[in-house]
């Protein structure tokens, strides 16, 4: 049996929305798949009632403390031994589940992942990742999204692996092409850092690397399935593509109710702005639901503050894929190789 | 009498669409501007009449020889003398035009900007920007957007006051706020590069600072009106909101025929909906037009080498804005102070 943990204290509108992603993610999981929610248990309970969801369907872990926002991240996973993200994180240490997530706190999330989980031996520095939406309903890997700044070639070039290694065993994409964001096509343009970086990925043999994409063609998902960038320049295309989601949402895209109204007649009329509908919904992060933290020892998946429940459903589908994918095991295979 | 002069060989589809675009421009323009064509004055007179225009309607600077866009710049700029970029790039230094617009060869349009124009005493290092669209038909502006790569923090700290400046005069934006491009708000985020730059940018008294933004904020126009980055990222942004442009364009949003046909009934159903096609349509490059490179002795705007004659009609207009404010002068005044 496979066991998903969840912090049902994460995220702004926790325990509630987490509560409630949990129980749309029971029928999308499969039957051997079992949630562990950590957090106030009567809470939870209560919740559960109200969701009319038996709380026997869950394993609940008791927890009393939460990490909240304002905390000092590294201080307050110390000094909250009973929160539910250090408990959390010490539950997966122990074997006791096989992946934890959390709309919680990020940074309380990546000093577990770091100090607790620890990096795979080999792995320069962990990174976080994000799916992103491309055209025609599939999906690529855009990293660093803002774990490291001003990272040195070697660590840029082995998020191409670690990248390339994710895109094929969680993705499922056969031979992923691994391509460096960069401002021109040719080998020559970019900045020191990038070019350097391009010399080593073309080196790697393990990888499929195809060379330089620009921005312009990241969403097109015709050069590249894994797209490697600093965290400064992939935490900003991530932000911007979330920003110009929420326009387009805001604008009358999206999940507004207008659109929802129109859909299945634009549907009708338009095959084209259909997908443009598809596009612009994978766009959201409530489809994405988390980040999963890449090169360390067990599966981890931090989502977004603002989670509803829809991306907490989200990622905890995702969080099962990737516990399926065994990550870990196979980064550490290619890395001793 | 204002002179705008403009590289009717410039650009994918020059000489038709420059010089169609041209054509537009005339009735956008003051009565006592006047438009200069350097190019091939057989084919120009050729296309105006096919568009039922008076050549004299135009001033034409006969020349014989066009740079390609496979042309090496700096060598094509000398080697071929007569160029339409040459003789227009001469025609600014001497005074016989007011400003210089081209949609052809960027690299030889920025040979001509730095070494026959030349930077402005006091300019580090000159810069391309672009206005980008904000929502509620405002325009904000963001540089570098792709000359300088690794750029020092005192150059990108400069670019706080040319761009504050070039918003001012240009954009009309009074007391322009200022922001640089990091990956958080707070001061101590990012990268070593832009840290410095906040604290050069904090310092200066002669611009309206307000810090730092993050990308999902440029569009939104609530943060600031310049927006400071360093080449690589500055590029990676526009070349995304360019690529996301496409991407909606195609799947139905944009010029498409049925969108121009759904547009009134969207907008009398929805003022949100109509909004959207105007977010989405000042995205396009056609209406920005062209990329003016700030900091040097004379307004001289590069063009998207696919620019249509309505993005050649767009710069010619912004063009005209950018000679009637003087921009040269106004910023010769600032680094003297």
């Amino acid at each position: 049996m496979l066991k998903i943990g969840i912090d049902a204290m994460g995220g702004d509108f926790a325990p509630e929305v987490a509560i409630e992603g949990a129980v749309m993610a029971l029928d999308r999981i499969d039957a051997e798949s079992r949630i562990v929610l950590f957090g106030d248990e009567k809470r939870i309970r209560e919740l559960l009632a109200q969701h009319g969801c038996a709380a026997e369907r869950f394993d609940i872990v008791a927890t009393t403390e939460v990490i909240e926002m304002g905390d000092h991240p590294a201080k307050a996973f110390i000094g909250k031994p009973d929160s539910s993200i250090t408990v959390g994180f010490n539950h997966l240490a122990e074997g006791k589940i096989d992946g934890f997530a959390s709309a919680g706190s990020t940074g309380a999330m990546l000093v577990g992942s770091m100090q607790v989980i620890k990096p795979i031996e080999g792995v320069i520095r962990p990174v976080i990742s994000s799916a992103i939406p491309v055209v025609k309903n599939r999906r690529a890997l855009l990293l660093d999204v803002g774990l490291n700044v001003d990272a040195k070639p070697e660590v840029l070039a082995q998020y191409g692996l670690l990248g390339s290694i994710y895109a094929e065993s969680v993705l499922g994409i056969e031979r992923p092409r691994v391509a460096l964001l960069n401002i021109g096509e040719e080998e020559a343009k970019g900045n020191a850092q990038v070019k350097a970086t391009f010399e080593l990925l073309k080196a790697d043999k393990r990888i499929n690397f195809v060379g330089n994409v620009e921005s312009s063609y990241i969403f097109t998902g015709k050069v590249a399935d894994v797209v490697v960038a600093d965290g400064f320049v992939g935490n900003t295309i991530l932000k911007m593509a979330e920003a110009l989601y929420r326009i387009n949402d805001r604008l009358g895209g999206g999940k507004s109710r207008l659109k929802s109204f129109l859909r299945p007649l634009l549907g009708r009329i338009s095959e084209k702005l259909y997908y443009q509908s598809d596009f612009w919904d994978a766009m959201n992060y409530e489809s994405v639901g988390g980040t999963p933290v890449i090169g360390i020892n067990a599966p981890v998946m931090i989502g977004h503050g603002g989670s509803s429940a829809k991306a907490i459903c989200s990622m905890i589908c995702s969080m099962e894929r990737e516990i399926k994918a065994d990550l870990a095991a196979k980064l550490r295979k290619a890395l001793r190789a």
